[in-house]
């Protein structure tokens, strides 16, 4: 017999006869383990629990209190649902089924009309007889000859035979669970009985292989759990998430739509939306120039050449959209960044170390190739209007100018009432040095004044070592999405690269040329991502001074208290206030029920009493009372709040 | 003999022997009339005076006071030019010599070295001599092989040749000066003697045929007139433009760029000229805002669908860009205008006659394709943000709407104190009404409904029949450039057509669906163009609200009076007053000076006197005394001046 040798996470190496499973192998184990195990990760690539190993190889074993023990788990749950699907549905096709960071989808095409939400009792039920009856899961390497027979003309999964078929050597592997043969790649447990646990969740189109010429599937999703408190947790995580859900929000407050037939990733901000933008895009532009910032306005078009002397075209031009041809010999690029045009900036004159730091910024719109199916409302777009800023400093200004870029971080972070944050601090790799940007001493003594400056400023930080860019030492703050994700939201980094790559300079006192640093900054992220983050945040609640609507003024009776309240709106308008008045012929219960849903933040009512005392009735959102004050006395109110910004008035 | 008809332009028609010249046939009508001609105009081509006829035609005989008299003596102006450097620099290349609005250019190309503007004196002596030699323009047709060996070598006049052969049989007609030989089309004068008035006025770099991948020549200009009065007068008109030009002042005050290299027509704004462009931004968003308009973001790529159903790809392609394929089936184009995304934004919900007048508007980023020869300084870009606002409207509301939007834009160019314009009307042509959108009823009632609206409003203006839109009539606002031509600064254009495209509706009081009317406007243009043209317009001395440097503060001496000169500047920019010290080591004297250069509106001077007397010493911008006043009523003074906008405050 012949033998395979595996190595095993603790370094042991054994041999065992060619074919043998890791099943068989947990068990020379033990036996507790072989009951916890469901799959095996060899060589870096999950595999049946039954599968025969043939050759030499790594080996760990898959048991399901591990994210991989999740993914086999999804990846069976799928295979069900697919298999359930092409009982319920005879001439439904298939494509292909993946596991997603919360469970499983199967994208599906039905000729007799497409499978809907309201289905997924009927669907459920059949899955569970599957699971009920634990049917086995059936894993073979077929010739492409019997995979397409097998498949019976489906011509999703056709297209994936052949292409499967032509990477390896005209083998396909698939699985079999009852009728249906599924040719996803991914492990799965070895019967039906493992998905005892599981829930259908939704139904979404999605283009065959993501591209929007194709036909359009119906993607159906689940999730499913070893245990039922871990449903649980998950179906109550995605309720609050809906309601966090900025895509749900904006539909359901009016900000913003996209229409992927208009195109894919580019929102419309509708007047409310572009309202809370708008005040967003004043409040920083004015914060930065009050602390040296020059504003300027830099073409989003540049001759591709621009994009190969920074580098990009070379090293990020999968991310970029492709060159016009303008037919007179130049090819113009959307800017997937705004450094180089603020390069420009800097170059227009000859620089003195006197105009150093020199603080350059922007609201640059760029654009960026995101693959369709990764495309999600504001919070991933392919055109982006960027709060950006490049300082470009002497070496030794390093430290004093990535501080006060932190207190103007932290002071604008208090601002908007952002709290769940993290400072990340990351270095190079010190044990790969050569990988990153050739200065050994600018690296040693820069990651040296960052760490000070936080030191200093008294910040709460984590040091991350091999998470710096190439091109310099970085600070990012990391912040929590509703969907439990963790993004950046803003950035300082440091860059000696591209000064070199345009061959910057700035007159020292010596009167010599000297390199500048130029250090990279994004505040509040893009003004799409942003908007997404605060929307979040605030449930859609937005405080006072982004709120689009800011008052909804309601006469009890339009014929008695209308004139009093056009006085009280044209008040509050003159002091700058976005203001309605909701004279339509509803009840007053409704139009206060309805102020409610849009949540805006005051809503005012007059009626008779009101109109004798020259006073409002105020109810401030999310309080169950209103109070009675005098207009003067309510202006100051709203006032006081709109200039607080995100923090409660006192 | 053979004959021909030579018809005249009171329509009188005579024989002549084939191949006279129209040197000839002048004399035939008058003497003082042949004396005084210079050239012919032979069925809509401009021919030399001894250049024979030799089929029937249409003869207008040109002489020297018209306008074509002024392009022939150009065109002998270019041809002297060339002749007369082709004997200086004996290794020269030559491109073409052509006219422009104000005189002629040639384009050359020198292997030793190119010419300079130090080298006029030089050339200009040279032409002179030519003209003194009264020396003979000869016209000739050539084969291609005669052209060829004619020009030597010169590889920008053979690729030349060898186009016009090819476009004519392989016959090449030449104009002959000396030992140059001019392949550029043109009649000319029979002799140089014409040319006894010229001017030499700049070089600048030119791509050969204005393609920026081909080499770059040295593009010399001149100009020439009949009468010596003529020619100061063109002068005159070149200084006070000079003065003017917006890319100048732009270049002297560091208010903008545009770097060909990097992307022609596409202006960098440094922060200067930002900080004006932001001010008329927040401006004009504000007064919309308070008139009732809602102001969204739309992206600025759209599928290009979208373009097909508008129209504009079929009738306005040559001016968009080429579109991007982006690789999964979706072709993405940069949009040339915005009202196919506003019409996204009144598609976004169900209309109903209570929503409208809908005012949506946008400052839209918009991308045309100019030729790069047509791209100058911030007027002509191919990048621009409009001012771009989409009015939906019931047929009734026409009239009232038209009128608001009228008094609006009257009341933006009084704040911006702009009185030098004109309103034009434009109807559809009265005799093709099969031209215009078929609806006759429509037609007749809008145009009323413009005038009525007009007389209304007590507005001069005049009307133009047949300079309607295919779509609808419209309102311009003509203001003239300081160049001297005119331009339309601001729009009003009714619209029946998109409606239709885009199948728009609103609900009636009857309940019924209903077609809306469009009003595309723009009020202050593109914000390049209305920038260029107040800078134009004020000659840089930015008015105080728009000036990006408010108030510069001078301290009498440093050591003494730097600590009251910060307090001065903290209460002035506590009052949002944007202002620096000039504290440099430089005499006081110097620093006023360089302020007037800036054209700072303020200059505040402060020494002992004023640090005793809590008080300021005011200069005003273009004023030759200054004042004594309290710090108190300085800042009431200035910021009563910026709340007034552009108007002279009393």
């Amino acid at each position: 017999m012949v033998k395979i040798k595996v190595t095993f996470p603790d370094g042991a190496i054994k041999e065992f006869d060619k074919g043998i499973t890791t099943e068989a192998i947990a068990k020379t184990i033990s036996t507790s383990l072989a009951k916890k195990a469901v799959a095996g990760n060899f060589n870096d690539q999950l595999i049946d629990y039954q599968q025969g190993l043939v050759e030499d190889g790594t080996l760990k074993i898959i048991t399901k209190d591990s994210p991989e023990g999740l993914q086999v788990l999804w990846q069976t749950g799928a295979i069900l649902l697919a298999s359930a699907l092409s009982e319920l549905y005879p001439k439904m096709h298939f494509g292909e089924g993946k596991t997603t960071e919360h469970g499983f989808y199967f994208d599906t095409d039905n000729v007799d009309g497409q499978v809907a939400e309201t289905e997924f009792e009927k669907i459920s039920q059949k899955m569970k007889e599957f699971v009920k009856a634990n049917m086995t899961i059936e894993y073979k390497v077929l010739s492409e000859q019997e995979a397409l027979k097998a498949i019976d003309g489906d011509p999703y999964r056709m297209e994936l035979v052949k292409k499967i078929a032509a990477e390896n050597n005209g083998q396909v592997a698939v699985h079999v669970l009852g009728n249906f043969v599924d040719v996803s790649s991914g492990a799965k447990l070895a019967a039906t009985k493992g998905v005892k646990i599981f829930q259908l969740l939704s139904v979404a189109g999605a283009y065959w292989k993501g591209v929007s010429s194709n036909p359009m599937l119906q993607r159906v999703y689940g999730t499913s759990f070893f245990k039922q408190k871990d449903l649980e947790a998950e179906l109550k995580r995605r309720q609050e998430a809906r309601e966090r859900d900025h895509r749900v929000i904006g539909n359901d407050l009016d900000l913003f739509f996209v229409d992927p037939k208009v195109g894919a990733g580019l929102p419309y901000w509708m007047p409310k939306g572009a309202t809370i933008r708008r005040t967003i895009e004043r409040y920083i532009i004015d914060k930065e120039v009050s602390r040296g910032y020059e504003h300027v306005y830099t073409p989003i078009l540049a001759n591709l050449d621009l994009y190969k002397q920074s580098g990009h075209w070379d090293h990020y031009r999968e991310d970029m959209f492709p060159p016009m041809d303008m037919g007179d010999g130049e090819m113009l690029e959307l800017r997937p960044m705004n450094c180089p045009s603020h390069i420009q900036i800097y170059n227009r004159h000859i620089r003195s170390y006197r105009d150093l730091p020199l603080r350059i910024a922007e609201l640059g719109m760029m654009h960026r190739y995101e693959k369709s199916g990764a495309l999600t409302g504001l919070s991933r777009v392919r055109e982006m209007t960027l709060n950006d800023g490049h300082t470009f400093v002497t070496p030794d200004q390093i430290e004093e100018e990535f501080k006060q870029t932190l207190q103007l971080m932290v002071s604008v972070y208090s601002d908007f009432d952002i709290t769940d944050y993290r400072f990340r601090l990351s270095y190079r790799d010190p044990k790969n040095t050569h990988k990153y940007f050739d200065d050994d001493e600018m690296w040693e003594k820069s990651q040296k004044m960052l760490k000070a400056a936080m030191d200093d400023l008294g910040l709460d930080y984590y040091e991350a070592e091999g998470e710096a860019a190439f091109y310099g030492p970085k600070l990012d703050v990391q912040t929590k999405t509703a969907l439990g994700g963790e993004e950046t939201l803003s950035t300082i980094q440091l860059d000696f690269l591209l000064p070199e790559k345009f061959d910057l300079h700035y007159i020292g006192a010596d009167g010599e040329e000297h390199r500048p640093v130029m250090i990279h900054r994004g505040i509040v992220s893009t003004m799409e991502r942003f908007t997404a983050y605060l929307t979040e945040m605030y449930k859609g609640a937005f405080p006072t001074w982004l709120a689009p609507q800011q008052v909804t003024v309601i006469p009890v009776k339009n014929d008695l208290h209308l004139g009093y309240c056009e006085q009280l709106r044209d008040r509050l308008v003159a002091n700058g206030v976005r203001v309605n008045i909701d004279e339509r012929n509803e009840k007053m219960g409704y139009k206060v029920r309805q102020a409610q849903v849009n949540k805006i933040p005051y809503i005012l009512v007059v009626g008779d009493k009101e109109v004798a005392e020259k006073g409002v009735s105020v109810r401030r959102y999310g309080q169950d009372n209103s109070k009675e004050v005098k207009i003067e006395d309510f202006v100051n109110e709203i006032l006081a709040d709109i200039s607080s910004y995100s923090r409660e008035v006192k």
